[in-house]
C-alpha cells in the first residue's frame, strides 16, 4: 500500500487522480493539498469523491503530518516546483505532471534526490499509450526515413499542430538525416494541401466535432507502410502513467524525467 | 452476349480493360481501334491478352465490319470525341472514359443518341467504389455540415490535392451552407498544419512510398463522426465501371454523364 | 419555436435530451412526465438541467396543461406505447425512441395519425451517423456483393454481435444474393477467426478498454475496398437525431418510422 | 559493394530480390544459383531484370567461381540448408529466408559461423514494418494487457488466422499473464463473433477481393487505445529486409536469427 498525497485536487487532473486513486487498491490517499478548504474533509467538497483525508492550505504542514510515501502533484510549474522541493525534504517521493520546470530547477530536483536518497518522476506527458507511441516511432524513423503525422483534434483547439505531434515530429528528426519528402516537383494546387512542414515531414491537423483526441503517425516504405495511431477519449487515459509513476518513484532514488524511461 | 470493340488498346486502361473482357463471360471481343498495327492480331501484340479479334486503325472500318453493340474508348478526348460521333452514326452504342469533353460536345452526343435512339455512357472516372464514396458525402453532408477530406496517394503523385478531393468538395459544397470549420480563433503554429481550404472545408494531401491511392471523407457532429474511405490497389479498381456501363448501355436509350447515375 | 414534453427525463437518453434541449433556441420544454416528482420543478431534480418546467407523474394531465407541439418519449415500450396514443388524441405529435412496438401497435398508430392529421416519427435508432452508415452500406452492397463488418465496443459490453451489426448485415442481406464469402476451401486453423455467419457475410466484434462504439462495413471489390465507419463517443449522437424528428414531425401528418425516412 | 549471388532466381522472391538489387548501387549481382538454365546469363531468361551474371545449377561451381560476399537463398528449406552450409565453407556469408529450419540445423550453422568467422542471417520474415509492428506489440503488451488482432487477407487465401497475427499474439503472450478478456458473462448470440481465442486475446480475420495483406493490433487501456498497422501491398516490402540483412551480416561473425535483431 503507498500512501498518496494529491496536490491540486479541484483541478481537472487532480480530480481524475482521486478517482483512480479511489479505484486502486495498492494506493491509499492520505491527504490533499490546495488553495482554500483548509482542515475541510475531500468529501465535503462538491465533485471530489468521497475520503475522509484532510485538506490543507499549508503544504509543509500536510507533508509534516501525513507521513505520505508519494506526493501527486498536478498544479502549476510554480506551485510544483515548491512542492517538489518541500516533498523531497521531508521525506516524500514526488510525481509531478508538468513541461514548465527549468533546466536548473531540474537539476537542483536532482540533487536533492541524491542527498536525501528518495526517487522522483516529474513527466511532461503521463498518457502511457501517446508516451509510447512517440517511442515506436522513434524506433521506426531509423528504418523507414517518410513519415507523416495526422492528429485529429475536436474543433475547440485553437492551436495547430497539436503539441504531440510537434514532440513526436522533435524524436523522429533525432533519429533521421533531414529530409524533404514526396515528389521534388510536387505542386499545391491549393495551399497548404500537403501540411505543415517540419524538417521535411508533412503534419496535417483535422478539427471536428465529435473528435476527442487521435494521431496517427505513418511510415511508408516500398511496398508497405506502417501506422501508430493513439486514440484518447478523456482524461483516465493520463491515470496508467500517474499510477505507474507512483509505483516506480518507490523503487528508485534519483530523477526520472519523462514517462518513457518508466516504460522499458 | 455483348460485342465489344476497345479503342486505345495499348494505353494502361485500355489493356485493363482487355484482361477484364477475357474474363468476363458476357463481355465479347470483337475488334480494336488503334493508331498502329493494322490488321494485327490482338494476341500477336506483345503485353496484350490473348485475343483473336483484329486491331483497325481506320475506326469506321473497324464499326462497319465487326457489328459491335459497344465501343469501349479509353483513348484521349479529341479522338474519343470522333470515335463516339462514329460510333453512334453506326448504331454501335459508346462507353467513354473521359473528362474532356465541352458542354457543346456533349449537346451534340445527347441529340446523336436521341436520333438513333441509342445509349451511350461518358464518365469521368470509372471507379464504381470512388464514384459511391462521393456520393455517400453528398448525401452526409446535409445532415452533418462539419467536414474534412485527407487523401493520401504514393510519393510520385505531383499535384496536391487530387481531382478525386476537389471533386468530392465541389460535392458538398452544392449541398450545405458555405461554412467556415475549426475554432474562429484557432492558430497555426506550423503553416499549413490545417490543410487547404476550400468553402471553409479542409483538405489533407499525405504522400508517402508504399501508398496507392486512398481518400477518407470525414464528417464531425456532436459525439459522433461519420467516415467514407476508398482504398484503390490498382487499375483493376476502373473495370468494374467499364463492366457495368456496357451492361447499362445496352437498356438506355439516351447519354448518361457520371457512372453516379448508373449506381442508384 | 417547438414547445416540447419529455417523457422520461431521468433516463440517461432523457437527461440527453433535456441538456440538447437547453442549447436549442428553436426548442422549448414546456412540460415533464415522469413516474414521481409530481409537480415539481426540473431544476430541482439532481441530475437535470436548470428548467423551471413542471413535472407531471399524469400524461394525460401534463398534455392537458402544456399544450405542447411535440412529445418525446423516451422511456418503455409499454409506457411509450400509451403515451404516443394520448399525445395524438391531444393534438400532441409524437417522438418516440423504441425498437419495442409491435406491428399491430404501429397499424394503430398510423390509424391515430390519419385521423387526427398529426405527424408521428417513431426511430429504433436516433444516431444519425449510425442510420446513414447503415443506408449507405444497403447502397453500397448492390454493387460490392462481398462485406465484412467489424463492431468495436468497450469491454462491458454483454452481447457480440451489436444489434447495429446485425441490423446493418440485415439490410445488406436485402440487397444483395446470398453469398458464402472467402475462398471455398478456407480453413480455420483456431475457432472463430472467421468471425460469425450472417448469410455468407462475416461480423467479428472486439471488446476491449478504452473503446466505446464504433462499427466499419468493409466491402471488397476487384483492386478496391470502400469502407464506411462510424464512431460514437457518446449520447450527444443520438440527439441530432432526435431534435430532427422533432422539427420534421411538424411537418407530416402520418407515421414515420426509422429515421432514414427524414434522412433522404 | 557488396558482391551477392541470389538462389532461386525465378520464385515470386527470388525476382523481387533481383529488382532490388538492379534498383541498389552498393548491391552487385556475380550470379546465381538455379535448378535450370546452367551458364545462360539472367537477361537471357524470361521475366528476369537485364543482368549480364551467369547461373549455375551447381552451387559450389557458383560459390567457388564468383566469389561473391553474400548468398541470398530465397528456394526452400531443403536447398536453403545446403546452399547455407556451402556458402560457410566457401567464405561467403548466407542471408536466408525461412522459417523451415530446425534447432539441430541452425546448431550446425551457429558453429560453421563460429569457426569460419563469418556472420549469417536467417529469417522467418524479411519485411521491415511487420517485424516492427511484432516488436512494438511486444513492448505495448507488458503496458496493456487487453489485446486483439485484427488480419485482413485477399479472399484466395486459405487459412484464418494469418501466420503473422499467430506469431504476433505468441509474442504478446511472453510479455503478460495469461488473461480471459471481454466481459465474463460476455454472450456470442452468433457463433465466432468474439474471433478466435488464444491465451484470453481474440483474433478476427478478414477476407475480402481488393485487399492484399494487412494487420491492426489493438491495445485497449483505460480512456485509450494504441493500435499498430502494418499494410503490405507487394513483395517490395521484404526487399527492404533483404538489403538491410546483406549490409548488416557483413559486420558480424555469428548466425542472426530474426530479422528483429537487425533492427533495434
Amino acid at each position: 500500500m503507498i500512501d498518496v498525497i494529491v496536490a491540486g485536487p479541484r483541478g481537472k487532473m487532480g480530480t481524475a487522480a482521486l478517482e483512480m486513486i479511489a479505484e486502486e487498491e495498492n494506493l491509499n490517499l492520505v491527504g490533499c493539498i490546495d488553495r482554500k478548504n483548509d482542515q475541510s474533509r475531500v468529501k465535503d467538497i462538491e465533485g471530489l469523491p468521497a475520503f475522509d483525508a484532510l485538506i490543507y492550505e499549508d503544504a509543509e504542514q500536510c507533508l509534516r503530518e501525513t507521513k505520505a510515501d508519494v506526493l501527486i502533484d498536478l498544479t502549476t510549474p510554480e506551485f510544483g516546483y515548491k512542492h517538489t522541493k518541500a516533498s523531497l525534504n521531508h521525506g516524500v517521493r514526488p510525481v509531478v505532471g508538468t513541461t514548465g520546470f527549468t533546466e536548473e530547477q531540474l537539476q537542483e530536483i536532482t540533487e536533492l534526490c541524491e542527498e536525501n536518497k528518495l526517487g522522483a518522476v516529474i513527466a511532461p506527458n503521463f498518457a502511457t499509450g501517446a508516451v509510447l507511441m512517440m517511442q515506436f516511432a522513434k524506433w521506426a524513423a531509423k528504418h523507414f526515413p517518410d513519415v507523416e503525422i495526422i492528429e485529429k483534434h475536436h474543433d475547440q483547439k485553437l492551436d495547430a499542430p497539436s503539441g504531440t505531434a510537434v514532440k513526436t515530429a522533435q524524436l523522429i528528426k533525432e533519429e533521421r538525416k533531414s529530409k524533404r519528402q514526396g515528389h521534388p516537383d510536387e505542386k499545391e494546387t491549393l495551399q497548404g494541401a500537403r501540411g505543415a512542414d517540419m524538417d521535411g515531414m508533412k503534419i496535417h491537423s483535422m478539427r471536428l466535432p465529435g473528435l476527442v483526441a487521435h494521431q496517427e503517425v505513418v511510415f511508408g516504405g516500398e511496398g508497405q507502410t506502417l501506422t501508430i495511431k493513439h486514440d484518447s477519449m478523456n482524461r483516465a487515459s493520463f491515470m496508467s502513467g500517474v499510477k505507474l509513476s507512483c509505483e516506480k518513484v518507490m523503487e528508485i532514488n534519483t530523477l526520472v524525467y519523462g514517462l518513457e524511461h518508466l516504460l522499458e
